[in-house]
């Protein structure tokens, strides 16, 4: 860019217009259809009941934003649409859409100025952890599909393919599919799910459904209270720190540290920025979501969570970077 | 990319808060304060009464987006948000945020999808255009600073610079800066501006900071409807156009062409896409603007606007692009 123009800033202020329209695509299930064989704006009309001049204009803006392809008036999926947004393939990441866009969050964000201005959130919900509250169900039925990477990926870092007997508990275990990523590579692994009661009805649900029902047992509370038990190999708490302040973080660290056994690991997986705080950019940005939704939640950097994890007793910390993914895993040893 | 990542389609899905983060910095006006020298949260905390945390976390948020620079926890301005989101900046154009992101826009968007099924806005207010509407009021505020570029070039297509005495008529005037500019460069040139009457006085108000007050005239109502004079040397008609159907602009079309002088000339400014519809990105992008805001507006191509012009009885139509604008200026000969 030689000269700056406002086209960044028009782009970005109506940047929300580009989650609408991806959103519409996938509740409206486009990419599935096109994928099926319905790659014309009329062919999209008769199966989906929708106007085709909507159709057309959506499949458009699409096209521009590189989620579809499109050669003489007919739409393709693009390599990215065929594997994550087309229901017919097992890389299928559009419910994602359900948590991500939902009006809570929406709502929040139109309140962005206030919650600046008193430095965390204005919602009333604070720091979203009230039993039973309704986003955990859209989040652990919405969000499994977006785990398969990371949860294989602190299967393997658990030693979970070594197939020894291990215990595992899964703090705010949501879907469960962190716990059962372990499950189902260890045959001798059983796993203990912690979360709202119906939170968890997800997490059987999931479990049956991989074939390891028989080994998650769950305990139904809040990770700050209930009897979490002793013992444990591994203690999984998977994108659950972000939503406190460090004392929160460091309380829920301790209980980790007390309900394992000696040599015993916790397993983190989070967005953890580095020192400068604005890389890598995705998990550097995770800050204004939690500044958004939460009374004091944070994307800590590694220097944060080891001290906070020396603080609760952990020997020491890792950090190790999921493949193609934002997050990363902490592995702190007791 | 080698291997497809869930990224950009998180990314997307999440982009709403993009431009909520640019809307809260511009609202707090956190550019002007850096670029008086607050250049850290807890400076700014001090000009702003807002909690240093939702500052860091905010102004790491628009570095990341390359707004702000950050260097040793201090933030500054880039060459661009110098330039347009500081209110010493002659260039500012903040104020955009309050018409494009809009309490009633983010709505129409949220209700997306109904808009794709329904083929047009899902909002009671149809095509926008009810007179009186206040959405014209915020935009003619609002939006005056995005028209500097634009309503320069279509004053030199016009032949403003040649200082012949000139008439011109602005239909939809809106903030007035396009007749305003032609009566700068010319003080020979006489403009009458259209609008609803709430809206004329923020032309009214804009001409007389320009100083060309005693030179625009002033007619009240519907451009559909009101009597429009004649013999006018020019017509312009910017941003309008895109709200209407085929039958309505060519209604527009065929009253301009009987308001002016033979050999006059319409000036359209607009979103106009290539013959694709994916291209150029902007213009292209804009239909779904219209998709979610009004019955039947669209970006036309082209093709389409010079046979609608043809229709209405104009000799030829010619194509401008404007620099550095995603905008186009067509020129229509009577």
């Amino acid at each position: 860019m030689n000269r700056p123009t406002p086209e960044r800033i028009f782009n970005t202020l109506t940047a929300f217009q580009s989650s609408a329209a991806l959103k519409a695509a996938i509740e409206l299930d486009l990419f599935t259809l096109i994928g099926e064989g319905a790659t014309t704006s009329a062919a999209l009309a008769q199966k989906t009941c929708a106007a085709e001049r909507g159709l057309r204009i959506l499949c458009d803006y699409l096209t521009i934003y590189g989620f579809l392809a499109k050669e003489n008036n007919s739409y393709g999926l693009t390599q990215e649409s065929a594997i994550f947004l087309s229901r017919r393939s097992p890389g299928y990441i559009g419910s994602a859409a359900d948590f991500l866009t939902s009006d809570r969050s929406i709502a929040n964000y139109r309140s962005l100025t206030a919650a600046v201005r008193k430095g965390g959130t204005v919602a009333g919900d604070g720091s979203n952890t009230a039993p039973d509250d309704e986003a955990w169900i859209t989040f652990a039925r919405s969000m499994a599909p977006m785990t398969g990477i990371s949860a294989s990926f602190i299967a393997d870092l658990a030693g979970a393919g070594e197939g020894h007997p291990m215990t595992v508990l899964d703090i705010a275990a949501s879907h469960g599919m962190f716990g059962i990523a372990i499950a189902r590579k260890n045959p001798q692994a059983q796993i203990v799910a912690l979360d709202w009661p119906n939170v968890l009805q997800v997490a059987v649900e999931n479990a049956a459904a991989a074939g390891v029902g028989n080994r998650l047992a769950t305990i139904a509370g809040s990770a700050f209270d209930v009897e979490l038990g002793s013992g444990y190999d591994c203690v999984l708490i998977t994108n659950l720190f972000h939503h406190f302040d460090a004392a929160g973080c460091e309380k829920l660290m301790r209980r980790a540290h007390a309900a394992l056994k000696s040599g015993g690991k916790v397993f983190t997986l989070e967005f953890v920025p580095n020192e400068d705080r604005i890389s890598p950019p995705m998990a550097a940005a995770f800050s204004l979501i939690m500044l958004a939704n939460t009374d004091a939640g944070d994307a800590y950097t590694f220097a944060e969570y080891d001290k906070m994890f020396r603080n609760s007793g952990f020997a020491s910390t890792t950090l190790h970077q999921v493949p193609d993914m934002p997050q990363q895993v902490l592995v702190s040893l007791k």
